[in-house]
């Protein structure tokens, strides 16, 4: 056990991840502190939460910027207005939690890496679009980022101590909701469908790239820069029971894979503590009594066209993962508000891909522009009847 | 990659874990060398073991004892006759690997880490019966045991780098050939049928153990000592496909398997490469789209007696596991000579622990007694109409 409570930063309170952050916090305050807290719209249930962790600092938006200038019951709970990138890099921080959605965490990432910060990455986009940058960020400052989404946690349990041995990744998933739907069915499915995750309750768009397998093409990508593995050595395998979070194999052959109920605080708290375990008595044990099966499928990327269109575009590389992340998210917006089918999902982005013109070794603004370049090119081709 | 080639004492290499460590060593020439040889009876295989690998030195049985002339046919091969002590603590050795079964292989693992040799360890009895000794041996001088069992490697493995970390053991059973028949049914089984394993192909002895989940409960046993785990924290659970090789719980409800084929050579050679891994193109990579499913059971202890029994012993500590080895070794015998029928293994074993005085700490001297009194209490009840 450390000895110190590590400090904590938590951008993106009040989501899915962010409350399963505070409840790990909330059982282990002999562990960690919560220093700063930042949020989007959700401002009571952000209330709720500086009235029980007492941050020093929070931020949320307002009309469409993150305030400056605190008010006056943030005063009267005794915190102040601060910026992402401030908190993310502030002094009297250990770590910082990224648990905002889409690419809105990223200039934070950065921020917290530039000085040295660790970081717990539940982000997805970050690494996705600008991974090269971010990876570069953190060795130069020696700071480490620390997976947060199951996978790669479960990746990183494997490869404890043996980083040097591993020959390939093999990266679970659930397969959906629509993994046994035909190609006719998936056509016509609806919202409310693609939002009945069958094993994990997580956000809209995670939800609906989990329904794609949009989620495991970014998942890739995202494995390739954690553990520095090559794409064709990072294989998907269809685990409907989502119990093996992922699997690792070495090159003698032997493989190690890590299992627990689906729960995100696990990770979440693993990442955290890591490199200590810590025993919290609200994560259940597997009860191998309960469990009489687990089973394995391949992908079928005829099905799930995203997949595969994001492995491409992973191997690809320069701002093409940027232009795939981007485009996903403005796709999924329209179907989330039923302007295109599911299918359309695929194809959108398909064509935003054979639209782009690639730079290589994209600088941020470089990876801003080619995103908002994106983000267009799916209102233009929607708008234009797609 | 080590610098360095290992020097390697194989004792029992003619057996089938003998053999196959030959196996990887011939894969791997630039990793290992073969100091010493010892086998039993197999002087066939054992002479051409001798022309491959060149030892220093050899053993074989010879009447009932090891010979301690070497014979002209040996001198002409450019070896010497040594005992196995000398072999297990010779100077030119790094790693001893004890493949003898039944407690032969003992005083040769005292004698190697005594001296501080690391031992590669496949033989259950010296742990079984010893395990205080053996571990104190170890600790005194700081020699490692290398754990060469499917299982026990397997959790080695899973607790690389967090052994602290640990909750419980989870050692996987394949259930062996009679998973599914009724008490009935278990009561007329032929030799064999129990000779037919449906995963592992193993020595006669460690086959029939397998048979009746005795070596599963020998393997509880081994697991407490080798990873100082209290036996209340390490459950069995039946796996029929061998793929899971054991799994290891942590304080936080993580759960780490290690998968692969059920291939002895595998757990063989991390054992003798360890800390490294090896790539070894002749052990085979688990191909997920071949493996459809792992399924989990309960071990049924009343249709298995042997693997409550071996438990039992190992809480009850002292010499009982000593006479529960010796007495099911008695047993096996009988069973495999068709003296007494499969379910009689059981019971003359239960009854020689009914009858045994334990002595608590025992010494060499105690342990080899216990041993001897066990196996004559088998006679002694078959003879008086079992």
């Amino acid at each position: 056990m450390a000895d110190v409570v590590k400090r904590l930063v938590v951008l993106g309170s009040t989501g899915s991840i962010g409350r399963q952050t505070l409840d790990v916090v909330r059982n282990l305050p002999e562990r960690f502190h919560i220093v700063a807290l930042a949020a989007g719209r959700n401002i009571d249930i952000l209330a709720g939460q500086i009235r029980e962790f007492k941050p020093e600092f929070v931020s949320y938006l307002s009309g469409d910027e993150h305030n400056e200038n605190t008010p006056s019951w943030l005063r009267d709970e005794g915190c102040q207005f601060l910026s992402l990138e401030d908190m993310a890099s502030h002094p009297d921080v250990d770590t910082v939690v990224i648990a905002t959605s889409g690419t809105a965490g990223l200039s934070a990432t950065l921020a917290a890496l530039k000085v040295g910060k660790n970081v717990a990455l539940a982000n997805k986009e970050s690494l996705v679009a600008a991974g090269e940058l971010v990876m570069d960020m953190a060795r130069q400052s020696g700071a480490r980022i620390l997976p947060v989404d199951s996978e790669h946690s479960a990746i990183w349990q494997c490869l404890n101590g043996e980083r040097q041995a591993a020959r390939n990744i093999i990266l679970t998933a659930s397969g959906g909701p629509f993994r046994n739907y035909s190609m006719a069915q998936m056509k016509d499915v609806t919202v409310e469908q693609a939002m009945a995750h069958p094993s994990w309750h997580m956000g809209k768009k995670v939800t609906i790239d989990s329904a794609t397998l949009m989620n495991k093409g970014l998942e890739v990508i995202e494995a390739h820069w954690l553990f520095n593995m090559p794409i064709d050595d990072i294989n998907v395998l269809i685990h409907p029971q989502s119990i093996i979070h992922s699997m690792v194999e070495f090159i003698d052959g032997s493989v190690k894979a890590q299992l627990s109920y689906p729960d995100m605080r696990l990770p979440i708290q693993y990442a955290l503590s890591y490199p200590d375990r810590v025993a919290n008595p609200d994560l259940p044990a597997l009860d191998f009594s309960k469990i009489d099966r687990l089973t394995f499928e391949q992908p079928d990327s005829s099905r799930f066209p995203c997949l595969q269109l994001a492995i491409e575009a992973g191997k690809n590389g320069g701002t093409c993962p940027a232009v795939l992340c981007a485009a996903d998210e403005a796709a999924v917006e329209l179907f989330l508000s039923e302007r295109i089918r599911f299918a359309d999902i695929a194809h959108v982005v398909e064509r935003v891909l054979e639209q782009h013109k690639k730079v290589e070794k994209p600088s941020l603004e470089e990876i801003m522009a080619a995103d908002a370049w994106a983000r267009e090119s799916v209102v233009r081709l929607v708008g234009g009847g797609s």
